[in-house]
């Protein structure tokens, strides 16, 4: 099992990791949080970034009556260790922050 | 084939599409189009927009010595028609602006 900050428990409440699960399951965990936070960040990495940026537009766009915005994205990459060759491998990361419109 | 705005060539000269070519074509592309542009796009949908990711963590961190940055990373959705079942289907969009350091 690859290892890094991602996983390394200090989640806070209000932020969403992004895995292999339903979509739908992570825009509506997405949701519940916005009920009681002010903004929600959306995580994810390697090949889930393009599911994070799926459930931001489904909850900002075809959602757009409930009046949330993208108010941050940031890029970054992360250091996986423990992979199968043993070798460090960089896979790049996501953030979305997710909050109620102004 | 599916069209949609993304592929109607009103391409400007500052924007690289990423596709299905191997990462570091587009990375040399976009360092190519850096050294006469001051801000270079790269867009991608579906599932490229995590080599977009890619491409622009290997631009700034790998290469940092060069001093780019990312400078804005936008977020979208496009309508894909011409499918198979010729229903429209929604597809997320990442457009990545790198520009030099200040």
């Amino acid at each position: 099992m690859s290892h890094s900050k991602y996983e390394s428990g200090n989640r806070k409440s209000n932020e969403i990791f992004i895995g292999k699960k339903p979509l739908m399951t992570y825009v509506t965990a997405t949701l519940v949080q916005l009920a009681n936070e002010p903004t929600v960040v959306i995580k994810a990495r390697g090949k889930s970034i393009t599911r994070a940026v799926d459930v931001a537009q489904i909850i900002v766009k075809r959602m757009n009556t409930l009046g949330y915005r993208v108010e941050k994205v940031k890029l970054g990459s992360d250091v996986l260790t423990g992979t199968e060759d043993d070798k460090p491998r960089n896979v790049s990361t996501i953030e979305v922050s997710i909050s109620r419109s102004k």
